[in-house]
């Protein structure tokens, strides 16, 4: 049989207009490589169908309701490879588990799902099937942070010794006192804990902190004290979090949606004992490098500096800012490629390939846990 | 007749791994409307249907010249609505002449031609056949250029009393003293008149100064006095340029590929009676504005605070960056817009379709020729 | 009997080369209203009797020590207004308690002793006996952050709901792992508990952002939980410190000693329920303030658009850096000015004597000795 | 004899509340080497008494005019070792001359006078006299100037092939279009020819473009093509100037007094064949420095990594700023060792005595006049 070289997906959720189902769409689009052929874009019939008839998809292949999706997709002979989950957040769980045990491997939005044992279910599944899960935390598609924990790995900053990492927004400053202000759609679900699950910040961008580091140093959290303020909301809009690695290092994480002037202001410093490294998501393509002793240096993507994995992703040439979608097609295209080598019945021996998977997704629903957990126990220390 | 509401394009240069076709082919697929359905990849047959059979196009359509993808595609019922020009630039002119011909619009990369007479001659067949034309000055596509644009024209910064900017890379420093250090395929090409025109350095990045700021402001060059270095190489590399704009302003043009640490430093500022606005294409998501006697205000993408165009370009959240291939998007966006109003007979009126044509093609060929002449005649000013 | 307009003042500490003694002088001789007239500089007797010659000091008021000093000048007639005490900290306590009880006014390096007993007992004595006291806060004397006060205090960013704030620096890297490489003499005593007390870097960095976030907000912690790592020293070389308000709202501090490329990076962030404020002390002429839904906008010291105590305290135009030493200065301005204002029998009636004083330093000393109770406790909540 | 070990000096000009006067006092208090015993400090009497009086200055050293007190001060034994003239520009000419011919030595504000000649007239009476003479250009005081000029001496940067250097103020945008606004003392005479001299704005802030250039490069203008621009003033607002330098390279020197946002924005870039520098005034204790194919890397002051001289005169530790005042002393420092070194009879041989003298205030007068010709030519090429 010829090998692949296109794949094929389906998607769930994203009909036009929706955010985030666009963004994957076309960071999907701009690897060139997989074609969306289905999907049951959203609940209701005429959005649904008309996402459908905008992408040029066949009738048969809108489906009214993931469950259809998942086993009519399994039993064609062209179904979808993958599909793409963007639903949500309260639903991810059960999508992504019909796909799974339909065979088809999955991209899903974090966070993977509400519950450690839901997560754990997902995990057992795509292992035992042998199923490409991927679960798609924007940052470490970056190249430079790509090149972060390339650096790190290397030993470039010696011994790791100090984490300090934030995440500070403020498009949720209006919900200060309970929000009587509140306007968007967004908001309200955001803050909504059956939407939401038990928390809105820490589980929206403070798992985004423990993730991106995590990616970057290999260094999870053993246990964590943290402190969350909800100002007179049901779920948190801010949290700040003393953190303990499995070495015993210890890090301070703070994510915030009511810091004014901090627009979507992920920023990552690793500090070790030969050097540091700092990321800002704002100013994506650069990177921050102080080896002790010597002047700070800018690194900067697609220069002759740049090597690995980061150098590898290059798209556009450097000066010529790569953004966020750019980061996201860097998620599939490893995602993609592992799931094109599975089918083609290739090994991949050797190949890193270079996503956040089911398990990621996992460990982000125990942080999530615990930080709740230690906040509600008066900043008592938790265990992951 | 139903109205139509897709468009189909071909595409001529853009063979796989060609830098700025690709960027041109994913900024269409981000806009999500058009299809690429023909092309004439590369003059080298095996890479021309490579190229094709990647992006899964019809055997017929694939075509070896392009003026027999011109003459083709004309006489097709489903023909394309408009071509999309990637090649060297000593062919832009010859190409965008054979499909105007065929009645086809036309999307080219800058510089649009060497001569003014030839951009002339393009200019007067696109007005006769009411062909749309578009150059694509990317940085005319940012939503915040835009926004500097809206605010000038509001008359926020008063009146504008000096212009100063400048576009300064690194990546012909190794070309100081003749070259023999010569390396990359680009380096050379762009360095040969024979492949480059009369002018490296103002041809390829000086004129996106000119064009950048008369965008903004409105403001053409009447008169340049310029000095132009060459370092031992042929053509320019280096150029400060004195400009007097029609209403007898002053500004300072300055453009580099041999300034170390430079990658793509497109720095505009625009100094008025009232205020100034200064915009950094590597940090494209921002706009500093000073209002005289206030402090300097950030204006952040995405935000409550931008209006107007910008603010419908706006395709991924505040603070989360969108790079180059969204500016190429949003002139793709207007260019589309205006083929598709014009297809589908509407007349578009009061609608501003925002991209940069074919006459703006031309006054960066004038721009180039003056600069040249300026620089030959020991800095005397000469009339653009 | 004619009113003063100079003061006379005296110095214990501060030889020729020292470091603080100098910052000291010069920001005195900054103001020119001050002349120094007697001291204790060194208790190596050649030293001080150099340092005093140096700056043409009366032989009989070159003294072997502060007690004699103290005593001695009580006796003259025109006896030293002030003393200025810059000595290592072990010995504030009892060198401070000296010169009060001889009625001399007390400027003291930061920190002021090392137990809170000796701090109250200071405290105690100066209200007794009317004299002032000034703790030589450096970052408050910068005036952004007089600014920052000021527009806290009149809302412009509404009710504080989060702080966070930092002082990182990387000159005792090389303590990491217990410090065989230990090179300077100042890195022997910062990190030796007979020098430094209880802690390091708390005490020595950590105190200053405590104390600059209560003087721009009038905030102080209610209680805090704190992890410190010594890093195999006997004292922290870096914090990170959970912070409860006396109104309940928290905040986050971490300093340190370690961070690679942070050279004094204090850097204070404010959030308020309408707006935000930053300000960085390497760039101290700054301040980034945010309006809710506004363009984050830059204050510049000594443009029109600064009020208040900071626009009184500009010395040179707005654009030309003042550095530390101007810091310096001007709370010696305002020291030295209540000081002539009770020589002079003035009451000094509405008058802002802008500087950190006694009480300020005891509450410096009580929240170290809380941070370093609560880390001993696992990060424990203690209460300050 | 015993050598001296420090100064006596007098001052022209500088009364109480004076900007210029007060910052040279300043600076020379921080170098704690020179007492101010002699001064005329203004030509209105009492203001001249009060600032003598206030700073303990005798009665008969408190003179009427420069005349007298450069007689006065000759024919005392304790005469004063050298002036400081900080008057208005049109007088510094016959009050530097009156000095010199006393045979004391001059500190100078800039520019140093009006007229080629009298700065011939003043250098030529210097050289005979063997006295020194600073002229303050402030700006190469700064010590990441002197670590500039230092690698590039080194050859860290290669051959030098291009120069970009503004310095961009906008404290009289309020003059454009003719004044009638004008309402500040210091831009009355500021635009004032009889008080300024031909130029404005190029000869208050050009010449320090053209000095600091100089000074960092050893580059001097051959021939300047300037358009400068008046909005309506008798003088200068706005100059861009295309420069030639002897060896043949080119640059662009920016200045204005009517750009809103920049306050006092002196910025040098300087471009070589192996790599590039850039320093920003508002920014001082920073150098970016990017070899070719590097990272760009931030030289900080008072690290490890800095040398020469500005590691010689690093006042305070990296990371607490030095600012303008701290550049000024750094001249006076060197100023005033020669002068020292003079009257102990010490040749100072193989020493660098780093400042600006009057041969570099010739320059800057030569200067200011081609580029006035210039601008008056149309643009045309002028020799310096």
């Amino acid at each position: 049989m010829e090998k692949r070289s296109r794949l094929r997906y389906g998607m769930v959720g994203g009909s036009l207009g929706a955010f985030i189902g666009g963004v994957h769409r076309r960071a999907i689009a701009l690897e060139e490589t997989a074609d969306l052929v289905a999907g049951c874009f959203s609940s209701q019939n005429e959005k649904n169908q008309k996402t459908g008839q905008f992408y040029g998809i066949g009738q048969d292949r809108i489906y009214k309701n993931y469950q259809e999706m998942a086993q009519k997709e399994k039993e064609r002979e062209d179904g979808i490879d993958f599909v793409c989950i963007v639903t949500p957040n309260a639903t991810h769980y059960e999508i992504a588990k019909a796909f799974l045990e339909a065979g088809i491997h999955v991209a899903c939005e974090k966070p993977l799902c509400f519950t450690v044992e839901e997560g754990q279910e997902l995990e057992q599944i795509a292992k035992e099937k042998k199923l490409c899960f991927a679960v798609t935390y924007t940052y470490t598609g970056y190249g430079m942070v790509k090149f972060a924990k390339e650096l790190i790995e290397k030993g470039e900053i010696g011994q790791i010794v100090n984490v300090n990492a934030e995440y500070l927004q403020d498009w949720l400053i209006d919900e200060i006192g309970g929000g009587d202000q509140t306007t968007t759609k967004m908001s309200v679900w955001r803050t909504d804990p059956e939407k939401s699950g038990i928390s809105n910040c820490v589980g929206d961008i403070g798992t985004h902190i423990e993730d991106t580091v995590a990616y970057m140093t290999g260094l999870h959290p053993k246990k964590v004290a943290a402190v969350l303020d909800c100002y007179g909301m049901d779920l948190d809009l801010n949290a700040n979090i003393l953190v303990e690695y499995e070495n015993g290092v210890h890090g301070v994480y703070s994510c915030s949606q009511v810091c004014a002037g901090h627009l979507n202001g992920l920023v990552i410093r690793i500090f070790g004992s030969e050097g540091s490294i700092e990321w800002v998501q704002e100013d994506p393509n650069y990177l921050k490098v102080t080896r002790k002793g010597q002047p700070t240096q800018i690194y900067n993507r697609g220069t002759g500096c740049i090597t690995g994995m980061a150098a590898k992703l290059n798209h556009i040439p450097s000066g010529h800012p790569e953004g966020l979608t750019y980061a996201f097609a860097n998620i599939y295209h490893a995602f993609m490629q592992e799931v094109l080598d599975q089918i083609n019945g290739e090994t991949g021996d050797g190949q890193d390939y270079d996503y956040q998977d089911v398990s990621d997704g996992v460990m982000g629903v125990k942080f999530i846990h615990a930080v709740v957990e230690s906040s509600q126990k008066g900043a008592a220390w938790v265990e992951v």
